[in-house]
């Protein structure tokens, strides 16, 4: 027997009335939820929508699905230095699974407890299989002023760092795609950074207060460094010698021509790590916030007042080559 | 040329930037959207998903989709008395038509600027069409106390009262459906009811400080007066006399049978009308916001504390049929 819509609301996504956190006023069940930040905060809120053969493959394991389709929105949250507060699940299904639904909603609430990011609401419709989660976080405000890590912060003089390693994604796409062929082995342990992304959440709030701009790294290095460089109106020397080393280790073996390999760090995509810029006065401060959130940081460049991107070498001789970063319409 | 990603989202989406609004402190172009509630405010929040052959026809005019897809959202802000702040798009499009993203962008916006609701982020990206929206609104806390008004609110000895008319989005559907033959003339004026529904926001604030619950006509009367007799736990007596006449003039002339005609209006759905319970002192009070929002509205039964729904006609008499709510798993 077919579940009917708001059965499989109540099944699946309508946990037992949890208590309610500060923020959350209203859960699911009612016209809206209702949200009431606390005195002196702003809401940070991020939309992303994933699609059946764009975002994933139709036979993903649907509890690393439903982790990923959460973890991409923690990201950005985690770009902004924002903490988790909630988020709705708006979800259309091709048809009643009740396996998958519960897998989904298994791997989805497990990283949403694991933030204290409960799910406040949404929507369930029949259609093409289509996962669109926004997430609600907070940010404080100090001395009136928005302590969000934006886009737009990086200044002329800044270090460029980036978070954890790049690369294993891409190349597990590469190989899924039938692009290119794996062991085995290989394939499985960068599949996994490819399905289930880690949202630097606890790097973002550590930086909160030491870096000046920051985004998270989803469509490729070079693409999102160049959306700071344009919200910032400045420019950008990135040391390809220093980002080679951005490669995670799995990658690097696979992966035979040191062109090849940069091209995975500089134009790869799902990686969500971060990348920001901070002062160079700062740099202790940096490797602090890193070691408090447990992920290492590397710095790969600087932030300058003249516009555009210039790769350099390690001794730093100019880099040509194409590395564009991902494009969901190009 | 295809448009990327980018490209796209700044020609249609992105807008010269608009004064911000109290609670808006940054709109689209960062991994985050900040909205900044006034003090002593929560925020409402809702998500509607419509999906193509699902919720609207392929052929539909983009713009009316573009009013529609904003309208089911804002009709649940209207249903909890909170005032538009601000919403999130996420768009799925199988390729890029321009003329239909103009005209689809321009439809939400005209809704979207006559309710002060700015478009502060969201996502696009390819795949089966696919429009996910979350609307944010305000509600004032009085004396710390949410003044939303809820499905949980009603109370025994509570008027069941709704606005407008009904029947028509139905009625036009199922003409579209093939399912019943209709004048031209009917058809075209039921439509626009189906594809350009109107969110009864003045009615919601105007109801804010007089309602006990309310709820906004999505599904059916009878299922959506299910939701508010569940959430309160309370039954109630309707009066499907008092009922039919909420019948829209247009869809009264084109359906011959009585029947027929209350089958419309309690099994219905996609009117977007407030259904609302107040208390009986409060019906002077009820109408001078009706008055006020310029929405005439009807009271058609009773809360009472007995659970169930009793359908009773013009004398008092048990009344019985099938009236069931559309659903979208059924």
């Amino acid at each position: 027997m077919a579940l009917g819509e708001f059965d499989l609301i109540a099944r699946y996504f309508q946990r037992p009335q949890r208590p309610l956190t500060g923020a959350v006023a209203l859960g699911v069940g009612d016209d809206c939820a209702l949200l009431q930040p606390a005195p002196g905060t702003q809401i940070a809120i991020s939309c992303d929508m994933l699609v059946e053969g764009r975002h994933f493959f139709a036979d993903v394991d649907p509890a690393t699905l439903g982790h990923k389709a959460l973890a991409v929105n923690l990201s950005d949250l985690a770009a902004c230095g924002a903490r988790p507060l909630a988020c709705t699940l708006a979800l259309s299904l091709p048809h009643v699974d009740e396996a998958w639904l519960e897998a989904f909603a298994r791997g989805l609430f497990a990283l949403a407890d694991a933030h204290d990011c409960q799910l406040i609401g949404g929507d369930t419709t029949r259609g093409p299989l289509n996962i669109c989660i926004t997430v609600f976080g907070e940010v404080p405000l100090v001395g009136g002023k928005s302590r969000a890590l934006l886009r737009s912060g990086a200044r002329a003089g800044d270090d460029i760092w980036v978070s954890g390693t790049l690369g294993e994604a891409r190349l597990a796409l590469h190989c899924l795609q039938g692009q290119l062929r794996l062991p085995r082995d290989v394939l499985q342990a960068t599949r996994a950074r490819l399905e289930s992304p880690t949202p630097r959440i606890a790097l973002g709030l550590a930086l909160r207060d030491v870096a000046h701009a920051a985004i998270d790294l989803s469509d490729g290095l070079m693409g999102d460094l160049g959306h700071i460089l344009e919200r910032s109106r400045c420019g950008a020397t990135l040391d390809t010698a220093a980002a080679a080393g951005l490669l995670a280790d799995t990658a690097a073996q696979a992966v035979p021509g040191a062109d090849q390999r940069l091209a995975l760090v500089l134009a790869g995509g799902d990686d969500y790590e971060l990348l920001f810029t901070a002062a160079a006065s700062a740099r202790a401060a940096v490797q602090a916030a890193a070691q408090q959130a447990g992920v290492p940081v590397t710095r790969i460049g600087r932030i300058e007042a003249e516009t555009g991107l210039r790769l350099v070498d390690a001794h730093g001789q100019p880099v040509t080559g194409r590395y564009t970063s991902f494009d969901h319409f190009a």
